[in-house]
């Protein structure tokens, strides 16, 4: 199914069982009427994520607790039809939209914080507060969050846990799975259960919160979070360089580590993207540069000092050149503008953009580059290549106009090649966005038959009817 | 089945088809006939774990690899008998011996350690590597595994990974969950899987590496590990203190936080276990003592001399007193001998240890420690605690004389009302030692009935026999 999705079409809006006025009805009676949205125009926003592809569902039903998801889940076994749960909606694989008809929860109206606890070290949060609320709520006692996917200000908590949400902080403070204490958890059959605690350790049982976080909203509805913290590092410090080659830049991710320093983020830029944002907003970058990269370090400030010394000397020693070291806070705003000017920068090269995030060990990043390039032209497509060089999660950025069809396929065979390369060179073909129905036809590429056949036994186990977010990750 | 074993009783070797000659053959061929023992004196070192209690399983089998496993788990499902994956045997909780007999895989030859990447700071290494062959190996690439359970030593990767081992370096770097990015696992029915992979980022399809981490050789047998490393730290510092009460003691884990400093260990002795060592070996501890603190901090030197000294003022402002902050190698070992000598000395309150490592929010560690004591004098049993401060996982140790049965009862009782007070105080019954059979009567103290079912439905999916590891965690 997902395979003939056409990524210029509105899909019409499906008709299951969900639309039968007496299971309207009871959706009703369980939110309340003015929590169920029927109206196309209402619906609408509901139908979509970042990949921009419309499948409006047959109502949105905007619970406030965990009972009322339940109460849902049961009537949809019972009536047999599809949820899917979504977040902020801002996710690059379609995650939150359902593709197969049905409903989708919104968990707009679950945003409340219920407890910041400092000396324990933990917040317990719904799943519609969003990343970037809970860091500011969290930084307001001293403490920290680290998960800081790009949509953060957007991306809901939820969300973040059922596609297991990385971002630019990860090289030194891993994923938001490392984060996740505990869950409450609606179950596909409406169940509600508890996975966790509010304890780092905790070995009672199988790690249900484990399996949960990364499972795309596919083995259960998170309805809390116990999230872990940590003490807010007392500063930040921020370098860049621009290299000739992107060889030259990625060995010296590998120079901090003999260093024993780990940044908090290593940000990399490959050559059409230094060019593509020098174009638009004149930075006064080397445009024949190979790359750039942006190097943070965090922690006290004796320590930053330190390392971000020692990063500089790596970056020198590495033959970068225009180094600048930024001491204020705006000076580390001004060398990350460049990072943040990209986006904006990329929208002349196309309307479509296929932004897959493969990851490769972080030593194959040049390799992966060189090779995406070749993909590039010989699918006549631009392509633009940045993200986290320390972890070797590299976005790739394939661009050509929506409407165009043939470019779109060529677009598509480019990122096909990319994918085998990654895994060629030891990665995968996701390291954020996760699977959803945009990535379902490549799962095969990148895990076999026999792991596969295990994770359907366990959606078949937990989901009998098949009811939560069907038409992903397994095509 | 659990309650009713006696901790003193020598199970008799249980009979299922595994001893069918007809088994015993088809083993033979499968691993060579020098790797399946059946001698009782050769099968004994394998009836046991940590826990003492002694079952021998029907045979014993010595693979060298993943196919091997596959074949054997796949005639266990055709002939039925039980198979119970076995590391190093020190488990607390009795997770690899064979309660129900059947046969015992002992993963002793898998032990390659099969590739370490300093570039892309992993460790591929086979289950029956011990956490101490390999932090050495990883260490001489100035490389840095944290996981270090106490029996580092002679414990196996694969148990570390299906137990998700804890330790003392928790506090600032996690369990092993943490560290593990990838996995090889024979299935239950003799599939073999691949989890995970290489890279630190990885979200395609359901995260199995994550179910297999604590799953207690229930779900699969592991046998190939991806392992994250992070750079060696380049220095430790470590300072003691000693305090009136425990509740000063426990003050000072959050005013550390407070100066966002996080040690790398925080390790606490109550009132008896300084009693004990003191008693035993006149190391010139206060005998009238509330507790001791032993704090390590790690990082670049700098870093280090800077931390360390913000700990030292912290013990000092929080009334600690006796204050040592070692510097050389020498000085920290001496500080670090009071809570070695605590196993040894510890022995003369009773043959019989009762061990539980229940966990708690680390602020509700005083309140833990006085209700523990009050259970312990109303129960007349001696109980020692001592444990990991820094995430409130305390080692809870009723002691007894393993012959007198009445002794033994009430200590027993002691532990059920331990379990009920973590659970009330917001933590769990274990924090590092898992379920296995010991903990399995007490599983529903600390999860609810929806949940333990949810365990339930992935194990019958993944082992619809019934094969791994049968009589631990569910009663």
């Amino acid at each position: 199914m997902s395979q003939t999705i056409n990524p210029i079409s509105v899909t019409t809006r499906a008709r299951t069982t969900a639309s039968d006025a007496s299971v309207l009805a009871r959706l009703c009676e369980i939110v309340g009427a003015e929590h169920v949205l029927v109206d196309p125009e209402r619906v609408e926003p509901y139908a979509q994520d970042a990949v921009k592809e419309k499948f409006p569902p047959e109502a949105v039903v905007l619970p406030r607790t965990a009972q009322e998801i339940a109460a849902i889940l049961k009537l949809a076994n019972e009536a047999r039809f599809p949820v899917t749960a979504r977040g902020g909606g801002v996710g690059y694989t379609g995650g939150a939209v359902p593709v197969e008809g049905g409903i989708v929860i919104g968990t707009d109206r679950m945003n409340e914080i219920r407890e910041i606890n400092a000396d324990d070290l933990y917040v317990i949060a719904e799943p519609g507060v969003t990343t970037y609320a809970l860091q500011q709520a969290v930084e307001a006692h001293n403490l920290f969050y680290p998960p800081d996917p790009a949509s953060y200000k957007t991306s809901f908590l939820g969300g973040n846990i059922a596609e297991n949400a990385g971002g630019m902080r990860s090289a030194k403070y891993g994923v938001t799975k490392h984060y996740v204490l505990g869950l409450e958890v609606v179950m596909p059959t409406g169940e509600i259960i508890r996975t966790g605690g509010k304890t780092s350790k905790n070995v009672v049982g199988f790690d249900l919160t484990g399996l949960i976080c990364g499972s795309e909203g596919m083995l259960g509805i998170i309805t809390e979070a116990i999230l872990k913290l940590l003490p807010l590092p007392e500063a930040t410090r921020t370098v860049r360089a621009t290299f000739k080659t992107m060889r030259e830049a990625c060995a010296c991710v590998t120079r901090f580590t003999r260093a024993r320093v780990t940044p908090v983020a290593i940000e990399v830029l490959d050559r059409n993207a230094i060019r593509a944002v020098e174009t638009e907003f004149a930075f006064g970058l080397d445009q024949n540069a190979g790359a750039i990269l942006i190097v943070s370090v965090d922690g006290a400030v004796a320590e930053v000092e330190h390392a971000s010394r020692v990063v500089e000397k790596a970056l020198r020693e590495g033959s970068g050149y225009d180094v600048m070291r930024a001491v204020t806070r705006e000076e580390e705003d001004r060398l990350w503008d460049v990072r943040r000017a990209l986006s904006p920068a990329m929208k002349k090269f196309g309307t479509l953009k296929l932004n897959e995030d493969v990851v490769v060990p972080r030593s194959r990043v040049p390799e992966l580059i060189e090779r995406v390039e070749a993909i590039g032209q010989s699918h006549k497509t631009f392509v633009v290549n940045f993200g986290h060089a320390g972890d070797g999660n590299i976005h790739v950025n394939f661009m050509c106009e929506r409407e165009d069809k043939e470019a779109v396929r060529r677009a598509r065979d480019a990122v096909r090649e990319t994918f085998a390369v990654a895994i060629e060179l030891g990665g995968t073909i996701s390291g954020e966005h996760g699977i959803g129905y945009v990535k379902a036809p490549y799962l095969d590429m990148a895990v076999d038959t026999a792991t596969i056949e295990t994770m359907k036994r366990i959606k078949r186990a937990l989901d009998p009817n098949g009811i939560l977010n069907p038409g992903k990750m397994f095509v």
